[in-house]
């Protein structure tokens, strides 16, 4: 198949990038770069040992979109990754996110469907469950609009596009993945997450400690009702991440389907901690914090939807997450821009 | 106030216009004339003797709505009525209804916000209810995403972006207005709704059996649990529902507010059509139907809030609604096309 992957230079698309060529797929790259680096994709072809074309532009502007489909078509497939990212940032800056994030799914939609795309692959998230109650989340579980932040809302509005878009095209395959807490970086440590500014996300903060950017882990709140008190969450490394968006691809079926990628084992802040100074070989400085605004106690998924219909299992654990995120953390202190 | 009027040569648009106009506020209509004609502007100046500039243009693209306000500015409000409104082609077009409906918002805000204006006015639909046994519905009902159309959801997600965006911009006066079942016409006969095609709503659908564009009225299920077996709708005169924009512009205050524009009085299908046959002076023909998918029992609004806070009651009867579109429809059998 031949896919074009928009936000293909990210954090996941890279690694999604890598396991598309592995798989033996030919791969197209779009991505503005506003929240990574070219270096991206010289990296992913240095990994695989194979080219994937970078176009650097915008996936809400159809014409671009146009340009990637007349200059690399046909083509069979796309995986919509392009998306603002930052949770807090998106709760100051929510126009931009909405639109953004609503507006390339309709640019990618308009002109793949014109081009005659089999499939669209949706980079969605968890955090669309809403009810507590109903852990650990299964793709039945409740959904809301009425959700924290503009990031999730807009990945929910996608969602409801999506499911429409997907009734009136029958012989569209759309396939929806809903992702947990992604973490890890590829083994080379070629590829990685390079978050702008202080990460919002627990592991590269721990990370950015690691390397000494940062002062002091902030745990944000040791009184929740979970084993040790700190927050429970579903952290997939990046790779099964990257290895479920091709199976999602290889198997897909006309229609509408959606599917958690997670591991179904939660993992506390503390957990996570002492996981990632296993791997960095030290203590780290931390300390307990108040709870963070909009955060719960615990959000984990049940995946075996994916196992079932995809036969895709995560196989990496926690300790593999840290210890890769350290690889590519320490090799590249600044991120794409360590020199 | 200068008020730029997005969807202002539609049904809802030029009746807004009028009473802007009338009230002594200037206006600038944009349209892209997709659902009316322009001949509407005309009339809008022949009703209220004052000029209202109209620019043909698509309201989702910033560059047309940066040239009204390079043209027509300083422009202190915006009133949003540009949508694709056809429910049942939304079902069968979703991708051009969310991605009209909500790229106009998009486009709006981010230009009108650029030019600081200060208020936001946004046409809603009461279909965002979900819950039937919250009626009457108040503001404060449960409202849901997983709606029967795509029209409704596009409305709905608006109202989602434009919640945030109230919240990062205090000084902005977001008012959203949920409309319900909007019918009548200007008393002129000058303005009025014109549907392409068959319509999908009741009292376009009666106007063409009388006047003998269709052949008989149907009644889309007699055996609902209400007072004789038809649906309950609260139908609003389209000059009170004008009204209510006025208002809400002119007691507006920044923050994000949301008002039902309904009568709180529903009326049946056959209460409907004893009305419009008293106005027609003559009986329609019409047979019972099976009930219509998606259709509910019954939807009427508590419009206590707009009147507690804004002042605004609906005035005008079943009957006037009636007699004013038939008025419309008599002088103008084929709308704005007529001769």
């Amino acid at each position: 198949m031949r896919v074009l992957l928009a936000g293909g230079a990210g954090y996941i698309g890279a690694h999604t990038a890598v396991s598309l060529l592995d798989a033996g797929h030919d791969v197209v790259l779009l991505d503005d770069l506003s929240g990574t680096s070219a270096i991206a994709a010289d990296r992913i072809e240095t990994i695989t040992g194979r080219t994937a074309p970078l176009v650097v532009g915008d996936a809400s502007d159809d014409a671009v979109v146009e340009e990637v489909f007349t200059a690399y078509g046909p083509i069979d497939a796309i995986i919509h990754l392009a998306a603002f990212k930052a949770v807090g940032e998106s709760t100051q800056k929510p126009l931009e996110y909405y639109s953004n994030n609503v507006d390339t799914t309709f640019a990618l939609l308009r002109v793949g469907l014109a081009h005659g795309i089999r499939s669209f692959v949706f980079s969605s998230t968890g955090t669309v469950y809403s009810d507590p109650a109903d852990l650990p989340f299964t793709e039945e579980s409740t959904t809301s609009i009425d959700l924290s932040n503009a990031y999730s809302k807009s990945k929910r509005i996608n969602e409801v596009v999506l499911a429409d878009v997907a009734r009136v095209n029958p012989d569209l395959n759309v396939t929806v993945l809903r992702y947990f807490n992604p973490v890890g970086a590829h083994p080379s440590g070629l590829i990685g997450e390079d978050p702008a500014g202080i990460p919002n996300n627990l592991m590269p903060f721990v990370a950015r400690v690691a390397v000494g950017k940062l002062d002091r882990i902030g745990v944000f709140g040791d009184d929740y009702d979970t084993p040790d008190g700190t927050g429970l969450r579903d952290y997939i490394h990046v790779v099964d991440l990257a290895e479920g968006h091709v199976t999602a691809l290889e198997k897909a079926e006309p229609g509408y389907a959606v599917y958690n990628l997670g591991t179904g084992r939660p993992v506390s802040v503390l957990e996570l901690i002492a996981s990632f100074e296993k791997a960095v070989g030290r203590e780290l400085p931390k300390r307990i914090l108040a709870r963070r605004p909009g955060d719960v106690a615990a959000t984990y998924c049940d995946p075996a939807k994916a196992a079932r219909e995809l036969g895709w299992v995560s196989r990496l654990t926690i300790d593999d997450s840290c210890r890769d995120y350290w690889n590519w953390q320490s090799k590249n202190p600044d991120g794409y821009a360590t020199v």
